[in-house]
């Protein structure tokens, strides 16, 4: 039995996706429930992984199958493939199952030859139409097909326009297209040493290959490797009647919104471009009409596309994204897919929808992707701030960034790999600049609307756009742009809003963002379907404040040592450090007492009634003092220049000391629960300062809940002995104090042997936090200042990872350890509490597993609570 | 009911070690079998932890049961405590269950005081013994029991000798000693405010205490901690009629082996003392006679010693250590064990013992401390050398080393921690000394015989030792010693050679050892009763070859990163490393190609026959360049002394690039398979040197196995695309050279993810291989290189550790890493090879647990094969 390769779109529904593709099963779907779609086939995915396997030759039987349904759409649209009377045109897209704009090629108006272009030019009674069409099919195929250029089509147009003096396209003449024609194809000649293919079913073969082929260019397979799609996956291929909005100005083409993708607010939005083919609308070329206009335009056609709208969206029970074409005043639809949204846009439509009664609460919180409400949760513009502002182009991707200008996505690269922030400023973007995109801050651009490729993108990875700001003139071969007298040039910095579309000379502060009404509304509905806990990552009391605020139940991890390096302790935390005995440690451990004791005080405070886990001391000391490196240039110097031989010997004595500290390996030398062992006298004063601040603050009667957390435990006798004596300072100060408080003693999981020996551990633990930033360098052996420099994007790139494994949890390495740890640890001390406090915990694909494995609560960045939350209820949902 | 706390010798026998400890268990034997021991009865261990846990108190009828045994005892010696007619005197000795020598105090004629010692010069007819019996019993008490220190008795007696103008202390007069004895009374109430004890059983009960209290002195502590001995396993306590070996001329002490402890010929040997108390011969003040001597002295005591040796080692089924009194021609057994000996004595008796058919071989195997054998193992001094010998002492403890001399056990610690090699020069050691041994290469005495206490503890560690060479004349104040006109000083280097007693000047070279032929026979016995392979570790040709004759099965890990280090290669390893590109890298690799031909020819060739895994590049790049403190020195002077801008570019680009290949934490960098995933070029020179190499031999008529080992691998994905850039290698080769070869790919597992994602990993793997020195490195979090100069033994002072886990495999971490490893790694590939190379596969605990856990090879340095060999075949027989 052969394999069905090929589906008419009446035979498909919405289901059919992994075979049809995503575009292709919408049509079909849309074409069942009776919209008005022109009628086309599609040639399956699974026929585009055969074609792999069979080493890029078609499967056995496609391509009869192919003409088979050729067959039905001639009779269906009652023209023919080839014919001068009656041409039959199609478009060829691609579509794979998720969708992936702009990474595919699409050709338009296959079929025309020198022969049915004279058909077309009949059937429309308009040559100058018919023979445009011909020159851009031409143009686009070889561009797609026999990877001839566009840009060497369009300087052979750019010269016919000079020649005889002309601006714009539509002001070719039949003469001069039918010269472009003739150049063109000979072009084609020239680098293809054959004819331009002439047979449409040629042509359509060769299309279809060239769109399997596209699967596999390199921006297809970047695009599948951000976006995490598996390569096997393949792409459907549909081919469908063409329709023309570029037939006059009773013509058009365009794209719609069901809502607001932006805001979410209610109401068709949307672009159209009058006497114009589809893909000029998206690439940004000209910039559209908002579809508002269309109700004067064209009421009616204004009035069909919101029944449309509102059938669809009724129908997918989500806001859709569409694409139609008018060709002489009738509506067609072209495409409709779930639409791409902002986060906050993203967030409205689902609540709104879910107290609409679309959906139910439980579908608003598994709508929003957790990623995606990162971008809300980036700093805004200082409204105080006085602004500078240059220009204003299309509010095309809300946030605010600031950046030095750079006009080039390589260079762009290159400058953020140096530390820069940098702003990509493009007159319009394409699928090439992507990596240029991600490595910047924000993009702007001169030309596009709202659906360029530069928003979309940009959307897509939640930073802040401005496009279609055509007051700005770029002068690329300057590396600058001007607005009017001023000159912006390579380097210089400025700020973007997305939000408004200003463009903002110099850097402008920025502030935290205010969570919006809905989105308030969607957390507190997670919050009832969530069993994880979510607590935040803080060391000072703004940024426990900040978390709490944002929902933070605690906190999760308060690191000490931050505490360590402000300027006016520094200098005792050096003498500390360099002390030649315990007894002058000690001494200057207790100037710092004081200061360690405040700062708990304010955190606990803030945190009433909350867990605050209080982390002892954990980077190797030689953190705290100077540079080796500047300090052999400095003696080095001071021998040249005949410094007094005094300083020398101290500046030696200073560099012999800081050297001895200094390690081989310091992620894996003298620091955590380590100095606690070696200098119990630094934890004992830490502790102390914990315990007085606790007592003073039960005093004056607020509730505290400190967790004290010894870190990098590898041993349980490590944590038995700092557990003493952690305790016995609680009990002199109890005693000192003659208060009375509850507090718990717990360790970070952070290298291997802790998962290995959880069981033991567990018995001296009253909580366990898995630190997964150190966790995961242990287990894969990777430091990450090493790796993220050097070769982790390599093996990123060659498919060694799927992702950064110190942004999303390693399941299958770090994970099982801690699946281990957790079930050893549970099994000891059924009571244990285990949360996480790496960067993981705000990572929602980390989230997910931490709920899988039963942690008691996540903790992260304060501005990452509210993705926590989401993330942590839709683990629970999934 | 009450426990029975107290036992008679009567009612013991040698099974009851734990109970009565070592001695106690042996003095109850020997009266069970009929040997002349003096009465007496021993306090149970439990008796000691019952006193601990009685916070120091005497449990519960103890003091009853003393007092009762006391009385039996009586009965039996017809003598009485405290009376002044027929006074009892008793020995008190500590005896834990396994024998700590030197380690627990002892007090002789206990019974003693004012009154008593006229009836013990009665009934012995000589008052002048009895006398001076007296004040060593003051002296040794006080010391022992109250705390004041030895020296200051000596100082007393030292003044009445100036005074009287006498040098020995046999020329003392009974007045002398009555002076003596009034003054050492006047020092003890001094000190304690109370007179000397004078009641016997008060005497008794004290004495008994302080034993106890010994169990928890620091020399025991430490010497548990090193023979890793529990801290509760506490000290019973033997209270013995006294016999004396200082009557006079017909009366002696001595010690006996019932073979030689040095050789393990047979026959007894050992050394006595006319006219002298035991603690004379062990403390080795004055040089004892050898045992032989006693056939003239004594000829039936002599005879009678040799039958009882006789019967002790046919009951005891093993080489005994006998303590004998000879009271006026009556001879006494004191004690009797398992004699210690050097680990060529112990094979020796072994196999003697099982060829005579007292034992087993698999008892002999077992009899074996695997540990030991290292002493045989090492490098002897070089038959060829010429030797400065200076002086000649006893050869103590066997095998020869150089080193610096240092004369305080503290200095030499430091001196040792400071990279030195030290020899330890003593008059005498003490238990107070033992650090001080550790850290030496060889100690050398001035006093003491074979059995003296610097003998016995070096014996024990393996380390040569020359005692009792009295030639030299050690200075302290001065820190030199000096043997006629030649003068040596602290930190100048001596050789010692331990088997011959040479005392040499200046450091001789040193060459491997030969295998006795008992222990060849012994391994040879051994490999019959092993499953785990043993392999070396070997980087040469030499290496290997000494790796065969040791009897190593094939090669566990080649490093291929020591070859880059050869002065003829490094420049252009340098080279390569800098190369600017791919291009220009492959180029000096094309260079280093026939090199590491040319190393792979000759090691596949040693081993012909045997597999032979080959680790392809490992280190970090970084460790083939120069250093960047020096380089950045030289650049800064180069500035002040006006070097050409030019040179100071060139090298300021050089630092530049060193720089960048720098990294903060190196062993979890860019390192391992890592390289060979960025570099696939370098691998790729690796895989054709060893396949042409291959190829070569295969030519000329051998049999090669090689196995091609990828390192560092943390995902199965590495391990692929290695995996098929070698099998390509491997294809090309077989075709370009028309030969045809075998071989396997596999990996080491030495990050805690290999371990994790093992079932995953061996898919693609023919064989594991542990690292387990990175795997304790990741697994702990332990950088070694930090750990070992800094935290590390703190660690092991406070017991958080039991040993270093880079020597001694941690099996509740690492170790259970290793079996998830192995335990995956087989379920997805049954027939997997799984070995260890680390360090740790020549550590015999380590090699237990692999055997354990199912390993098919150990690997270790070819000087540790034999142990290796030894330590599987008793995995196998535990």
């Amino acid at each position: 039995m052969t394999k069905k390769y090929v589906y008419s779109f009446n035979e498909g529904e919405k289901s059919m996706k992994s075979l049809l593709g995503g575009k292709g099963a919408n049509l079909a779907e849309m074409t069942r429930i009776g919209l008005p779609v022109p009628p086309g086939i599609t040639i399956t995915t699974e026929a585009c992984n055969a074609y792999f396997k069979n080493d890029g030759n078609f499967p056995e039987n496609l391509e009869e199958q192919i003409q088979e349904k050729l067959s039905w759409l001639q009779e269906k649209t009652k023209k023919d493939f080839g014919s001068k009377e009656n041409p039959l045109l199609v478009s060829v897209r691609s579509g794979a199952a998720i969708s992936m704009p702009g990474m595919m090629d699409t050709i338009l108006n296959l079929g025309l030859n020198d022969n049915t272009v004279e058909g077309l030019a009949l059937n429309t009674n308009d040559r100058r139409f018919a023979l445009d069409c011909y020159r851009r099919f031409i143009a686009m195929f070889s561009d797609v097909v026999l990877g001839i250029e566009n840009a060497r089509f369009e300087r052979i147009l750019e010269d016919i326009k000079e020649k005889n003096e002309i601006e714009l396209d539509y002001q070719l003449t039949p003469d001069m297209l039918e010269k472009l024609i003739e150049e063109y194809k000979q072009l084609v000649k020239r680098e293809t040493r054959k004819e331009f293919p002439q047979e449409p079913v040629e042509q359509l073969t060769m299309a279809v290959r060239a769109v399997f082929d596209s699967w596999n260019n390199q921006r297809a397979r970047v695009y599948r490797r951000i976006n995490k799609i598996p390569d096997d996956m393949g792409t459907a291929v549909n081919i469908q009647a063409m329709v023309f909005g570029n037939m006059g100005n009773d013509s058009g083409t365009g794209v719609a919104f069901t809502r607001n993708p932006s805001t979410g607010t209610r109401g068709v939005y949307g672009e159209y471009l009058i006497n114009a083919q589809g893909e000029d609308v998206v690439a940004g070329i000209r910039t559209p009409q908002p579809i508002k206009k269309l109700a004067d335009d064209m009421p009616k056609i204004y009035e069909q596309l919101n029944d449309i709208c509102a059938t669809l969206e009724a129908h997918y029970q989500d806001m859709q994204d569409i694409e139609f074409t008018i060709e002489r005043e009738k509506l067609y639809l072209l495409q409709t897919r779930t639409g791409k949204r902002t986060a906050a846009a993203a967030i409205k439509i689902a609540v709104d929808m879910a107290n609409e009664g679309i959906i139910t609460q439980e579908e608003a919180i598994l709508r929003i992707d957790p990623y995606s409400i990162d971008q809300l949760l980036h700093p805004m513009l200082d409204p105080d701030a006085e602004l500078d502002v240059v220009a204003k182009g299309l509010p095309a991707s809300p946030g605010a960034a600031s950046g030095k200008v750079v006009f080039d996505p390589n260079e762009a690269e290159r400058m953020a790999d140096e530390g820069n922030k940098v702003i990509l400023v493009r007159m319009e973007t394409t699928p090439d600049d992507i990596h240029g995109i991600v490595a910047s801050r924000g993009v702007l651009t001169s030309r596009g609307g709202m659906t360029s490729h530069a928003a979309v993108v940009a959307r897509g990875m939640g930073k802040p756009c401005v496009s279609g700001c055509d007051q700005i003139k770029i002068d690329f071969s300057a590396q600058q742009f001007s607005v009017g007298e001023t000159v912006v040039k390579k380097g210089d910095t400025i700020t973007i809003n997305g939000s408004t579309g200003d463009v903002i000379l110099g850097e402008v502060p920025l502030i935290a963002p205010e969570l919006s009404d809905e989105f308030k509304t969607l957390l507190s509905w997670a919050d009832n379907f969530r069993p994880l806990g979510v607590r935040a990552n803080a060391d000072t009391p703004a940024d426990a404040k900040k978390a709490r605020e944002f929902g933070a139940k605690g906190i999760g991890l308060c690191r000490t040592e931050h505490m360590f390096m402000a300027t006016d302790r520094l200098p005792i935390v050096q003498k500390m450090i360099l002390s030649e005995n315990e007894e002058e440690r000690k001494q200057y451990l207790e100037k710092l007492l004081p200061m360690q004791q405040e700062d708990f005080y304010e955190i606990l405070k803030v945190m009433e009634g909350y867990p605050v886990t209080i982390r002892l001391l954990d980077p190797p000391l030689h953190e705290f003092l100077p540079n080796v490196e500047e300090l052999i240039i400095e003696i080095t110097s001071m021998k040249y220049t005949g410094a007094p031989q005094e300083e020398i010997r101290e500046k030696e004595k200073l560099l012999k000391q800081v050297k001895a500290l200094s390690e081989s390996n310091p992620m894996l030398g003298h620091r955590g629960c380590r100095l606690g062992i070696t200098f119990p006298e630094i934890y004992a004063m830490q502790a102390r300062a914990i315990f007085q601040a606790v007592s003073q603050l039960v005093q004056e009667g607020y509730k505290v809940r400190p967790e004290i957390e010894i870190p990098l435990v590898m041993h349980v006798k490590e944590l038995a002995q700092l557990r003493e004596l952690v305790i016995e300072i609680a009990n002199e100060i109890k005693k000192e104090t003659g208060t009375d408080f509850n507090y718990t003693i717990g360790t970070m999981i952070e290298v291997p042997r802790a998962c290995a020996t959880a069981g033991e551990i567990a018995s001296e633990a009253d909580f366990f936090s898995f630190g997964t930033n150190d966790l995961t360098q242990t287990t894969l052996g990777f430091s990450r200042d090493d790796a993220e420099g050097k070769f982790l994007q390599e093996y990123i790139d060659k498919q060694i990872l799927n992702s950064n494994p110190f942004i999303t949890l390693d399941r299958a390495g770090v994970g099982r350890l801690m699946e281990m740890a957790v079930a050893k640890g549970r099994s000891t001390r059924e009571d244990l509490l285990v949360g996480i406090c790496g960067e993981h915990g705000g990572d929602p694909d980390s989230i997910e597993f931490c709920h899988s494995i039963g942690l008691d609560f996540v903790s992260c960045s304060p501005y990452r609570v509210p993705i926590a939350r989401l993330a942590a209820a839709q683990a629970a949902l999934k």
